[in-house]
């Protein structure tokens, strides 16, 4: 059966989560249904990050098996039209071997939070973004960042239903980037690692917010990482502002 | 009655147009409501540009009366209040003279219009960009843009039910720019004049998106204007990429 990689991009507002569940609509099951219209029968596809409700991607990956030969593009125009009108596109689609896995290949994660300061509630962006009123102080929020790179026990920024067998993972990098966005400033927060924890961009994006709005100190986050205790954690944020940006594979299969 | 100037953002996506109409949901309709809430009674205001179904603000500007004094900002976070959850929002806000008028005050207006070239439907900006699937010949289209420029009878550009006086119009500007947006590659419309009629910028787009296409030669445009004729025109592009971008005053409220 040849196997076929996806490059996913979707809007994960009216999405139950990236994983297919009974009743409820999801971003599996619709590209899932969608193979089904060009080969019946059952399909399952595995994906990289399996993203929570709400939660977007500008570049998930998976993989599908399909009996017959495709044209990786006309495989990719196929499943766009089957797809539409739910907010799901197949950006790239690459013909890969058979014991490639779109989740165990995968090397690194890439995760991008979009965090909108203004007063007036977005109107183009609403559920793209996570708005707070006030502007934040962007060098505490680094300075505070800074302790939660590299390799730690992250307890504390784990949801307490993870499933993860460690809470030891690598975080290689948490970069925010002020910028002048469409709807106006906004904090990017790119961060990169191997795997990521459930919840663990959230509670540390969530965390970094208080301490840029003065609430907690650069230090704070240390003492919060220490502890290793989930209560430690600052406010989880909501998911609005969360994309899954992209995912490293030894040999990229879109390249 | 202290007379406010408003500065609106707007998603035009949900509503029959700017104008107030029986039974169909308008961002007249919408600001007027939460006006009614500040202030009980019958609120009628004007705006600087009447956008149809569907064509987005970023600056729209508008003004109404209230009895009493407001402080502006405490206005437009009333206001805001009471708008959600809406797409529409008050960004500025500012006390004006008692004979200052949002429309007839207007010296300019400026349009933008996002074009999105990629394959793959657009999730995060589907209603909010024109998307066609091939790239486009700027080059050409700026050819054909150039005719257009400066003082012309613009019957062939004006919808049918256009109520303007006169066809004649200058425009002042026709900027395209090629930009890499957040869903892809896109070409963005800058319009500039003082002001426009019916469906004026959705002709002129959908004529040079044939141009660009190369359907139709740079030279075609400059014929179309010069026959004075609706039937001239290329197809009208959807009102999705189109945004009232600004309105000029020689005395800016919300400088």
């Amino acid at each position: 059966m040849p196997r076929y990689a996806l490059q996913v991009e979707y809007n994960g507002a009216p999405f139950a989560g990236w994983q297919r569940q009974a009743d409820v609509p999801s971003v599996q099951g619709a590209i899932e249904a969608a193979l089904a219209r060009l080969q019946p029968g059952e399909h399952t596809i595995a994906a990289a990050g399996r993203t929570d409700a709400g939660v977007h991607a500008t570049a998930q990956v998976a993989h599908c098996d399909l009996t017959r030969d495709w044209d990786p593009f006309r495989l990719s125009e196929a499943l766009n039209y089957h797809l539409k009108p739910q907010p799901v596109a197949i950006r790239a689609c690459a013909r890969v071997a058979d014991d490639w896995h779109a989740r165990f290949s995968a090397g690194e994660r890439r995760y991008l939070f979009r965090l909108l300061m203004r007063r007036a509630p977005a109107t183009f962006e609403a559920g793209l973004v996570w708005q707070v009123k006030q502007a934040l102080d962007v060098e505490a929020m680094r300075a505070g960042a800074a302790f939660l790179v590299g390799h730690h026990d992250f307890t504390t920024f784990r949801s307490s239903i993870c499933q993860a067998a460690s809470p030891v993972k690598t975080l290689d990098e948490i970069r925010i980037e002020p910028i002048e966005g469409p709807s106006g400033p906004e904090l990017r927060f790119h961060l990169r690692a191997r795997s990521f924890l459930h919840n663990q961009v959230r509670s540390i994006v969530g965390t970094l917010e208080r301490v840029g709005a003065g609430a907690w100190a650069p230090e704070q986050v240390r003492d919060a990482l220490e502890a290793r205790d989930r209560a430690a954690c600052g406010p989880v944020c909501p998911p609005d502002g969360l994309y899954l940006a992209g995912v490293g594979y030894a040999d990229d299969p879109f390249a």
